[in-house]
């Protein structure tokens, strides 16, 4: 299939790389064109700008927060004005459920297709083609980019006719994992303090009832205050908590454990600095517990 | 084995019924001897006293709360008096750290041996002896209770040389059970007035790395709404997360979490009575997000 | 003085009938210009566009949220346009802080001066001309607009040179207030169900230490339970939350107690509906304990 | 009037002092004697034990904590040993609701009766006379106590016939105060962030609407960052909001800010150790936002 991918960051150049291995014509973009080297080198070629990516007739577009999408979507560079009649603009972004519903309706009235394709995974499941990839949109466009799905990820989830569904999902999932990790980290901080090791308390919950990647994975990192270098940096993190926060708020439902994550990271951000993993909330908790953080973490 | 055992709800008559099962000789005591009938049809044989069950040498208590606990071990009739010089009184009671340190120390003050040792699982997973056991205390003591812990679960884990350490984990499982119940009820609640069904959600969570048994059981709760009959009643979750709040007091250890739980622990209480389960706190999310639960949950 | 006012609604209204009594000449421009007309027959002029009004030299906005207040500033026909050379741009909204920041940055650029005064009081206050006026700026602009502040309030806090200031202290004013409800109504709540009545223990504080405006206005309204009509609309109080809210993110501030807030002003609104007072988080307190509201409240 | 008192803690001496300066016959108890010694200067008597206190008929106890009353209640020399048949004890301590619940009761039992007078105000307000009484209990009880509660404060509050009514309204009481400085901190923070002083935020509310004892006294603590010596310990605030969450707790009413207070108490203790001032909250707060405490405070 033809198509332009725009956004090289980690995420982005992963799941591109997958796309021209799996023998797609994929018509490259990023803001700093050195990114795209590694890809052009594989068999891609390097767009001009968003509009030329987008000529493609199919595009996808993974960027960093909602002012990224917007700034590659609008303009006469832009990917309104590349995508041909009948296009398709896959955003894979994780951007807030307000700016999938405006993106769906300004590509409707341009008569462009929309879905919004969340990946949840981190970059070393981009790499292997093991996202999972959780699309919402028409029916027959979801068809049209299920070969792009599956040359990606391992599974496909479809989770409404809305585009912005697919986004409110992905933040719920965000949220839920930031809310195990700060479980997590409450539970170890307690323990530690009556004598009991990170490690053992980790040890039985991913021995018994909590045996999921989640657990394994930031329940390691937490026992190893591993908070630098970044695997998800906390200000995305906490951009991810503000989206979801708006969208509770407009769709009026209560969120109390959102308010103690969002201060959790606002803290390790004002005590740590902006370069710490999302994880370290960690080290909010056990800060406040009056337990230092080990040097070097 | 010549033990005692004294408790006989639904967990302790699982896992009685499994010592006898497994061989050893069991002289079981509970508060209304009704509720020994099976038992002694099974095997077992009738106490007339706490203190006549302990006389076995080793005495396995398994009841409610703290109050109960300290009901059965003093007085002329209770455990203390009863048990042998040597003897071995195990507590599998979910009971507060404090109490955990107080009976180790009577008992060591009568030159008797004492193992907190928790049990993680609901009934079902107790009559099929697949409980996981976690126990703290000396290791000679652990030895020598092992082969009722074989007997009755599928793993045991040990925390620690002093016994409080496995009620602290045991309060710290709980814990975290009732955070992923929360964050899957606010998850749910902003995704379905957003418009994607519970299910959905629950589908993609556990289908890529939420895919551990606790999401499954308690989202597909969650999803149903299915709160009556209690598989675990409120009242003993609110009691369970009052008793980590006061490890976490005198520990000196703060966890906002805990907060939001027992507040919508107390709210479905307060809103629904007291015999519904504790996934309930689900309820209160949703009213609290203007949604009236189905007629009959 | 010659000035200009933009932002008729029962706050604005007000506040310009004092400024036409005290003998300045307002130029008044509304969206909908049938609410000028009292104001015009006391002796006001009717501007068509915000241009026309700020070409007084000095304009006073006065509007609901960040939105409006932009909707006025810029284009042709704006304040920016119409404002002179050394004019001066007072605004009174309450706004978020980033864009008090970008008000005065973009008026310094037209070589306009700029500042932020915000008002503490509601609307009995500013008929009165008992406002509070907070403002913020270079010092020699709030001399110059000391005549105005003093016909509208009884006293003026100058809180700094920047003006967004002035917008900080506000939403920390307002924050303070929802702090002051909030914690009343959870105190009521408990001491109701306990047997104490609301105005017995409103009669104890007002009594005794916590003796100020807030708590009496605020505590007869909670115990009273008077959500209807809305003297501050829960929508507008919880559009102040998010603004001191981003402003906290931005910052890096935790505030934990806002969490709370926001989650019960978004649970008023979801089961009550958009019409209520930002006091009606006093009802999502009391049904949070399972205690319905009185009929007709 | 002959009375007994017991506890000669700083509020206890200060209003055992007024009460012999009143004219009462005053037969004074406290655990460590030597504290007695000035009382005894002015007039009291030194009771060897608090049943010998008793003896007077009406014996007032002024304690730390619940154990300590109910140390001086029970056994052969205790309270309601000596209290004649018709005598009164008035409970002037801070404790739970469920112990005056039982006191109440066990008086009865007795044919004593019972009073919970429970202050407010600090030690210099008991010196001065100068505090709030607030009492619940049989109307001809509280009659009979008038006198008393005339010679130590300025003005008496009579809640209801239940007297542990008295000891609810005093936690409501602690726990609005907490409330009230852990707001005031959190404006504080995130208003100095952002380049207002503390004092300038403290003088807009004590200058508006927040002008009340609690804003003032508590607002210069926290801009002055003075939390030792405590005025108030906050190991003691710490067990007031323990016994407020109890009562909440059982009366089934959610109460969020206090988990809040509760977890920044327990922070400001882990962090700066048990000698300081409830106000240190304030501590934690700014701690949290990554504000270094000043040195020495």
């Amino acid at each position: 299939m033809d198509i332009g991918f725009i956004g090289l960051g980690s995420m982005g150049s992963a799941i591109a790389a997958n796309l021209v291995r799996a023998g797609h014509k994929v018509a490259v973009w990023n803001r700093t064109p050195q990114k795209a080297q590694p890809l052009v080198e594989a068999g891609a070629t390097l767009a001009q700008t968003p509009a030329e990516a987008a000529r493609a007739g199919v595009v996808i577009t993974m960027l960093a927060d909602d002012a990224a999408v917007e700034s590659v979507v609008h303009g006469p560079d832009g990917v309104l004005a590349g995508l041909p009649q009948g296009g398709l603009h896959i955003s894979m972004s994780t951007i807030g459920v307000e700016l999938g519903d405006r993106l769906a309706a300004v590509h409707a009235e341009h008569g462009q297709g929309y879905l919004s394709a969340c990946v949840l995974g981190r970059p070393p499941a981009a790499q292997a083609a093991k996202l999972f990839v959780v699309t919402a949109g028409a029916a027959d466009q979801i068809a049209r980019a299920q070969p792009l799905f599956d040359a990606v990820g391992q599974r496909t989830f479809a989770v409404g006719d809305k585009p912005s569904a697919a986004n409110l999902v992905k933040l719920c999932s965000n949220f839920m994992l930031m809310s195990a990790i700060e479980a997590m980290a409450e539970a170890m901080t307690v323990a530690a303090k009556g004598g009991v090791a990170k490690t053992t308390l980790l040890e039985v919950f991913t021995g018994t009832v909590f045996g999921s990647p989640v657990y394994q994975l930031y329940g390691e990192i937490l026992a190893e205050e591993r908070y630098r270098p970044a695997g998800f940096a906390a200000p995305l993190g906490l951009k991810d908590m503000r989206l979801i926060g708006v969208a509770a708020e407009q769709l009026r439902a209560p969120m109390p454990f959102l308010g103690v994550i969002r201060d959790h990271l606002i803290e390790a951000l004002a005590q740590e600095g902006e370069d710490i993993d999302w994880a370290a909330v960690g080290l909010a908790v056990s800060r406040n517990a009056g337990v230092q953080p080990r040097s070097g973490s």
